[in-house]
């Protein structure tokens, strides 16, 4: 029963059991539609052109895309030869992008036309490019496409399931990206399990549109799933914003669509002040992940659009899946506050995810929804180390992977996480979430963002600050006072933070996370 | 990301997420309840009472039992210790027990008490065979348990996931049964898939009951899914009867079921007659295997029981699940006919199962629905050997294993069985399918069951003879004229059978299948 489990199954799947089905992007003003057919004829093309280029087994192929079907061909091609995806964030600083490029040894990048400037900009830096392709038709810019000529035939490389398919890095906290690597095994298994009933849940029958980009954390697992299962698929383009996406989701009735908590904040927003209704009822799933989602987002979502938003959890090391908030049976009776709560939290492991709570000396804490200490993974699709990364060491110990994520996990295995390790405020000693303080603020009607750091202080060592960005809507009108006032019924008094600041926008990491690094900076000397 | 694939993760999924789910067996004319912590500290304490018996990795320990909870542990504890599940057949005749226990080496046998004299009859003729487990209470027999003492501590085996957990043997068409091994890989991998949506699709809140025996096929693998996912489990206990299946569907609430048809026929047949209303409204999905399902069958439990019954098609040397019968998104608007027509199919391989239709030379034939020819397949939980058996070498070749079912594929990759080839009936050169005329006959309202086998002809080589049981109902009243003018529309004149025989019960295989072997040996000289 020797059988590798490879990244070719599931594009074969697609081309042998649902040739019809249909791949849709947004393409400027218009629609570009094409099967499954077409798509693995295509992918087969780039296959054999990028082997043209000289690109053999464990060869890395870079990729600097927006989520179109040609980013989906870019998934697959590389692995069919037995070559490496390695999905750059577009969003990256120059130096980070350069550093990353080069690290991962790149030989050919495929580049969206519109981001071609972009590597421009840094292309006398990169020392491993002996390509540069540019997606699109020839007639798009001056530049050709190589696969012009090449053969459609399929030829998958022999891989060993445990070789490396994809590559991702993700931003450190401090320092140089770190990468992290994907073996066809851990690719099959992610996609097996995500589509599992009480995790995701894919079905033939869905159509999914990713809104995470496809650089992020192999955009969640959604084109290998929605290949694998025959999903359509709806990708949409170059910069989506809410109105882009409310108009794709009623065009194209889709029922599974996927992003950060900004993306499904941005959406209720833009449908509150444009006052524009859309049909949404196909939608049967938002999962969102990356970060927390606030009660009174989960609560909106479930009133406005009656759909239950499913809160997922995972990172790039991970594949990113970890947990998926699905409620179970004898849970049906909690009232409704109660199911929102338990809703907002990163619910329960996927199956083949084992985890552990560790205090500070990595000894195991209670499962009993009180005890808060560092997540700890591992598992068929979690990572064992950083890519040639000296900082392995730190973060991998004993085939553990350290998340740096502060928990609770219950009785029922619910995960509730607290707050980052690096984001806690230490105030006199004791740990003060700044998570927990972001979420009551957020819930204030008024409120559109919130991002609560630590500053220093000359006796409490550090006290909290709350950056709130209030709504578009003018009649908002915040202060320090009301929004205290709002959180105060919640929190012990040493709890609440010391001001409240009004700021245009929370600043955002290249994945569309609050980045309180920035924040730290700008308000380090705030008093 | 080296992480193994065991059995044992089945088991902890269960016993950290779902400790407090039920699992629930009728006994004797009571019902035994306990949740997944209990099975789970059982499981351990019969592992350490295995390994206290000198069972080692790679032993064999047999089960000779009904559905229970208590051969649900008996599934698990072996794995955890390395050893391997022995599932025997408690139908088979004497000699094959004998051959099969002999030829595993089974050293421990875990016996439920009214089997007890089955093994009594046959205990001087094993030679492995160390030591009988009773699975009872002290009180329900003069035998005493060997785990009574045991430590419930767990301690699960350090094994690879390519080691063997399992061992079940089939009946060859001639000659002795051949035995087929399952490693914790190939269980594992089975489970994860065989949960998806598109499959049978398996989450927390289903209660699943199979009627399908335990000892049959890894009972579809669905105590393995069950656990994994935490669905409620119902074991239907000693020869449960369509009485006692109806029962325990209203009493318990099950989501799921699964049998051969043999069970869904004899349901229907019972309803029919008691004339008992119970409410089944609980079953979400009744999946049928192992054999066809006449399309009369499929429209009754649409029409009667608002259930679709699900068609799953597999076998012991594929773990077994090869295909289930989803309808695809496409296929919504078809004509009730054509819908039942597809239903009737066995539907489409399972991720990760690669499927080839060839004619008799191996070459590849077009998956157009029209062409016949045997069905070969291979993939992670597909075999590719008979256990020490010489025979191998006849249905495995180049790692593919060669089914034996005739089959057309249509464009969607849909299976329909046409035959087994040594079912075919060659009459004139030309092959007349068994099954479809059996099919055809079997949606008469007054036919019960009909079988369908070659008789030797002097000038046609072969004819076909239709063996056919009538209704219980006495009003019913068949003869050889309307039973072949009412099949007289659908088929060639050729294709007719010379004689329809009425028998009171068409023969079993000892897994509830048309034993055509013994037809063809009692009607060998019909004229």
């Amino acid at each position: 029963m020797r059988y590798e489990l490879l990244a070719s199954r599931i594009l074969e799947r697609a081309a042998i059991h649902f040739p019809n089905k249909e791949i849709v992007t947004r393409v400027g003003e218009g629609t570009h539609r094409y099967t499954y057919a077409e798509m693995f004829e295509r992918t087969s093309r780039l296959g054999n052109a990028l082997r043209e280029l000289g690109v053999g087994p464990g060869d890395r192929v870079g990729t600097f895309a927006w989520n179109t079907y040609r980013h989906l061909e870019a998934y697959f091609a590389p692995a069919t030869i037995g070559a490496v995806i390695h999905t750059i964030n577009i969003r990256l600083a120059p130096d980070d992008m350069v550093y990353i490029i080069n690290h991962a040894g790149d030989q050919v990048l495929l580049i969206d036309p519109d981001l071609a400037p972009v590597v421009e900009a840094i292309a006398d830096r990169l020392t491993s490019v002996r390509h540069f392709v540019i997606l699109g038709e020839p007639d798009e810019m001056s530049t050709t496409l190589p696969d012009a000529a090449s053969s459609s035939e399929y030829r998958p490389a022999d891989v060993d399931e445990y070789s490396i398919m994809g590559l991702c890095y993700t931003s450190a906290t401090t320092g140089l990206p770190k990468g992290v690597a994907y073996s066809h095994r851990a690719v099959y298994l992610h996609t097996l399990t995500s589509a599992t009933p009480d995790m995701i849940g894919v079905s033939e029958r869905d159509r999914i549109m990713a809104i995470v980009p496809m650089f992020h954390a192999n955009c969640w697992g959604f084109p290998y799933a929605g290949t694998m299962f025959g999903a359509s698929q709806i990708f949409p383009g170059v910069r989506p914003d809410p109105r882009i996406i409310c108009e794709m989701v009623e065009r194209e009735r889709v029922t599974i669509s996927a992003g950060v908590p900004t993306i499904w904040i941005g959406v209720l927003d833009y449908l509150q002040r444009s006052g524009t209704e859309y049909d949404l009822s196909s939608l049967r799933q938002v999962i969102s992940g990356g970060s927390a989602v606030p009660l009174s987002v989960l609560q909106a979502y479930r009133e406005r659009l009656g759909v239950d938003i499913l809160h997922a959890y995972g990172m790039t090391e991970a594949a990113p899946l970890i947990s998926a908030n699905r409620r179970r049976s004898w849970m049906d009776d909690l009232a409704e506050q109660e199911r929102l709560e338990l809703n907002a939290s990163q619910g329960v492991v996927a199956p083949g995810v084992e985890m552990k709570l560790v205090d500070e000396n990595g000894d195991d804490l209670s499962w009993d929804g009180e005890q808060r200490g560092e997540l700890w993974f591992r598992g068929p699709w979690v990572a064992d180390e950083y890519v040639d990364d000296e900082r392995s060491a730190e973060t991998f110990v004993d085939g553990w992977y350290h998340s740096g994520d502060i928990a609770t996990i219950d009785a029922a295995g619910y995960i509730q996480i607290v707050d980052r390790v690096k984001d806690m405020v230490k105030s006199g000693g004791e740990w003060i979430s700044s998570v927990d303080l972001e979420s009551a603020i957020m819930a204030h009607p008024d409120v559109l963002e919130a991002a609560v750091i630590a500053i220093p202080d000359p006796q409490w060592q550090e006290r909290p600050l709350a950056c709130v960005v209030t709504r578009s809507d003018p009649s908002a009108s915040l202060s320090k006072d009301i929004i205290l006032d709002f959180i105060r019924p919640d929190f012990a008094r040493w709890w609440l933070p010391d001001d409240v600041v009004f700021i245009d926008e929370i600043p955002k990491t290249s994945v569309g996370k609050f980045d309180k690094k920035v924040l730290r900076e700008r308000f380090e000397h705030h008093r």
